[in-house]
């Protein structure tokens, strides 16, 4: 890639951050740009060549700030950003709260002349357009989503927020037809029981709509894998023909795939018009580096 | 939907053709703006309802012209009508020559303030889709498409098309990784033998390159059946992280998948800036009648 290349900071240097690094080092046409953190803190040594700051403005230009934090600081964050004329990309995966987010950064995005990917994570973020390829292919019938077998972030970091709980592994089992089994393993806190930490567990919004399994174990970091997947189908009908079949599966490293999509996604930014978009509102070849013209041959 | 509604006129009237029009009586919001034919001849009582023929300008108010002819047709038909300021859909599948189309349409849609979508079918079409995703998700590794086992319709016709050949049916069969086995089927000619078609369709361009069987049956059209299929996978690298692993099936009746997603390009075609399109290049949201906002929160 002669062109030049697409700055982006990293803000945030969780478990995201560290494979966006990866995923970033290894694009023809990104940079990282510098890590943008709350609190400059010694690193290991693989980060000591990026810049490590509080601040984003003092790294100079940056194209795209990639927003690897939990989900509830993104709105804020990327508002934040965009309003400083900064496009972002993010993986915010509080499914009921997208559309909201999406308007509410889409209006800060548009005034700032600047663009957002949200939600750009696999689920929300590539299973999306898988849905809306295959509600577009078969219009009429049912699209089930079933997860797993794999940890989950989001549930294990809130069994792990429960009084009691030291730490906690959530793992999604799919039982099919978007039905989830929740099995949660914990280290239990000094002085707690397993009947209480499982009755807490078993109230919390995110687990009280599963078949939900509390077990208790002597290390949650000896049973945890990263790995992940998902299982999609969609039986349906194009024009008046039935029993049109689609189904998608994927089985990952679940970090490094969400952080690879948000660079695809940077790079997206890089070409959309000033809003916010979901990615199923993104043209997919956008999200590969270089020109349409080489790709057309050799995908479509 | 009260919105004003697409009006779409079918081109040709062959299989697609009549598929398509049951894509877009289903279609929320698109209507069969008539059809146009080479020659106006009586036709099943099914098509009376709509006004048959040979000029697309009789037929009034055209918002996208939906063409489904043969392949080598689509490059002057659709040149003419975007020349005219008419949307086109197309699902040429020349693989190897959709670059050189997409630019010569991509030219005279500009000109013309107009737009095509150009190759959208299942493949090329949602498959270049799913690939172009694919290769956004593991940008390093390799993807296999595996057709089949299902009826192609363009090996079929040329097998047909040759000599001593009656009739001919050629099913793709799926070998993985990309290699296929082609079984055709045919009814001789008076005065042919099996061994000279036989050879014949073996050095034929369409089979020379994969291992050909030819069955000599009594009746082709016996064991026809237009369903079809496909396999992608895709094995790759995500930032670092190997073993990452994607896969996209499909079991579908091919000319009706064909007519629909050609029936979502027009509706895509009504949103887009004028020139010419590939699939990959629209975004998926668009293919979807009505409000992005009605579908984020279902879909997204």
């Amino acid at each position: 890639m002669s062109k030049q290349q697409i700055r982006i900071a990293v803000v945030g240097l969780g478990n995201i951050g560290r494979y966006a690094i990866e995923a970033i080092e290894n694009a023809p046409d990104c940079t990282v740009a510098g890590i943008v953190r709350r609190q400059v803190t010694e690193l290991p040594a693989r980060y000591c060549v990026y810049k490590q700051v509080t601040e984003l403005a003092e790294l100079g230009q940056v194209d795209v700030a990639l927003l690897s934090q939990p989900s509830r600081l993104i709105p804020e964050v990327a508002a934040g950003l965009l309003s400083r004329g900064i496009r972002t990309v993010d993986s915010f995966d509080i499914h009921s709260e997208i559309p909201d987010l999406r308007k509410r950064l889409n209006a800060v995005a548009q005034s700032h002349g600047t663009a957002a990917i949200l939600a750009a994570g696999w689920d929300p973020g590539s299973d999306s357009v898988v849905r809306t390829l295959m509600q577009a292919m078969l219009p009429q019938g049912i699209t089930y989503t079933d997860f797993g077998p794999g940890m989950s972030m989001g549930h294990s970091v809130a069994a792990q927020a429960i009084e009691g709980v030291e730490k906690a592994l959530s793992i999604t089992i799919p039982l099919g037809t978007s039905v989830h089994r929740r099995m949660v393993y914990v280290e239990l806190s000094e002085g707690y029981s397993k009947e209480e930490v499982e009755t807490k567990i078993k109230s919390d919004d995110y687990f009280a709509h599963d078949e939900t399994h509390v077990i208790v174990v002597e290390s949650v970091d000896a049973l945890k894998d990263v790995g992940h997947g998902v299982h999609m189908s969609r039986k349906g009908v194009s024009g008046c023909t039935h029993n049109q079949q689609l189904t998608f599966d994927m089985r990952i490293n679940n970090p490094a795939l969400t952080a690879q999509i948000l660079v695809a996604s940077a790079r997206a930014a890089m070409r959309m018009a000033p809003g916010a978009y979901t990615l199923p509102e993104v043209a997919p070849i956008d999200l590969l580096p270089g020109e349409r013209d080489q790709w057309i041959g050799l995908l479509v």
